[in-house]
């Protein structure tokens, strides 16, 4: 047997705390510390509500200690957390992220991916930004359904996530409750977003090796048909249940990609659906949909050795080998 | 653009021809030769029936021509087509194989296994074994499935093929038409079988790090329920409409994978569908199922630039990077 990965946990919000005790579950890896401002010189047992202590001081900054790699979920926009990279990998260490805009980073930051890929050679070690949406069930999981197709014509992907089911803050974060008004103003300061549907629509444009002519996102709500309570809210009629969010990318007038995501209050029959116009066509559908709070801690920590195997560089999860469930 | 990627196809039965076709339509490639003793001296494109001629005159072994990769599509066992790897290999030739045991060779022939990544490493080149199934329904999807769970307790995965839809081949193949004890004869023969389901099996539970106790396969006839007429063949009521395999893989007393092959003339519902349970439990199904004539060239094709990225060595598809389909 290997030795296990010596981990760092980088950010201890509610996705950090989740991988930091998977990490603990898994027999290939070992926790050897973390980093969370916010919760500095506490012990992170205590953080992860273990009720006992790890012996792992949690620090301001990133420890100098020996560790392999570090699961880095602080912050959804690449340029916000690239100097947090620079310094994972400066002290020779891999990079697992949940940052959104990491999943492709070379389409809205060029430059400092560039940079970013750099640096990694030059410390012999990788990075590479994954989750399950951005990450899996609409870019990962679509591309790799083509892999028995002979031509690709047009590619669709639905995600329609129930977020009655889901807790508080996924419930508000998608806008449930509030007035249709007050729905489309913060949308439009960006306050409502799901980021990184954008990033998924060009990873698998670049799996294709497309050349997009044109990429276009829309949000808007979904309004509810009828007043509706869940555990924690109240969706009066006419009211915003959720999201619908839409990425598109075009060939010339041509349809090529389009990804649709509808979180909301009261959505029926809750699916990830990929469907590939091609020869032959394809529909893959996962049913029920992607539990993503438990999925997104598990992908970050599955993709470890995947990563560590992979030549040193800024990766996709077009470049390293094929993730699964670790021991 | 890169340069186009030179391909030999070995091998020109049904699979072989389709491989070619393909690549014939591929920007990305280029058919530059062909092998088989039983179209030697003949042109190309009279042997893909393309009505027009190709100028590559088919040889009856490996021509020493320029170029980087081979299709191979002439056997099912690693060890009876093992001479031909290391052939290709020793031209310092990629491969990529749908020879059915080469997805996992170090299943059957370990030592074989072993020397053939040997003398990749030597030669600087990669021979990948893959296909539908075995290579992507039953085990690179059920695989990549898992790459969001957190912990797989089991892997069920059931492949149903209304073979009344396929060739005649296909049909015959399967033992559609025959008398029960018939088809019982020719399975304990070895004349009725898919070939790599325990490959398959395998191939998962290496993808997970598991050490299974033991792997079993069955084969048993489905009975026809009444009368069936396909467009080649009868089947009476209570006769043979096709096989069922099952391949289980234990952990002690304990189901952990199970492989179930349905291909019988009639077959209701036809799909992949890969249930995992764990956590979160997923369930993934292709609906309609993954059409394996369009598709097993498909997948060929599709992993010769992955496989040629990949470091050399004898590779499987855990081992390279995400496949999808080229241009």
């Amino acid at each position: 047997m290997n030795k296990p990965i010596r981990v760092i946990q980088c950010g201890l919000g509610a996705i950090g705390r989740s991988a930091a005790r998977l990490v603990l579950e898994k027999k290939s890896l070992r926790l050897v510390g973390a980093v969370d401002p916010l919760h500095a010189g506490r012990d992170l047992g205590e953080v992860l509500e273990l009720n006992r202590k790890l012996g792992i001081r949690v620090s301001d900054k990133l420890p100098a200690i020996e560790a392999d790699a570090v699961l880095h979920c602080t912050g959804s926009t690449f340029a916000g957390v690239y100097g947090q990279f620079a310094e994972i990998v400066g002290a020779g260490l891999h990079c697992v992220s949940s940052c959104e805009e990491a999943l492709f980073p070379f389409y809205r930051e060029p430059k400092l991916a560039a940079q970013l890929n750099r640096l990694c050679a030059r410390h012999g070690v990788s990075v590479l930004g994954t989750g399950v949406n951005p990450g899996f069930v609409m870019d990962t999981l679509a591309a790799v359904s083509t892999a028995v197709c002979q031509r690709v014509d047009a590619v669709r992907v639905l995600r329609v996530v129930d977020a009655g089911t889901r807790r508080e803050a996924l419930q508000r974060k998608v806008g449930a409750g509030l007035p249709a008004s007050e729905f489309c103003k913060l949308a439009k300061s960006l306050k409502i977003r799901h980021v990184g549907l954008s990033e998924s629509l060009v990873f698998v444009a670049e799996a294709f090796g497309w050349d997009l002519d044109e990429v276009d996102e829309t949000i808007a709500p979904v309004l509810a048909e009828r007043t509706i309570r869940t555990k924690y809210l109240t969706v009066p009629k006419g009211s915003a249940a959720g999201v619908r969010q839409v990425a598109t990318g075009w060939h010339g007038s041509r349809k090529v990609l389009e990804l649709e995501l509808q979180m909301y209050v009261g959505a029926k029959n809750p699916r990830d659906e990929i469907v590939v116009e091609g020869v032959p066509p394809m529909r893959v559908v996962v049913d029920g949909g992607t539990a993503g709070d438990l999925a997104t801690p598990a992908i970050l920590v599955n993709c470890l050795p995947r990563l560590m195997e992979a030549k040193p560089g800024l990766h996709t999860m077009l470049t390293i080998g094929l993730v699964r469930a670790i021991g």
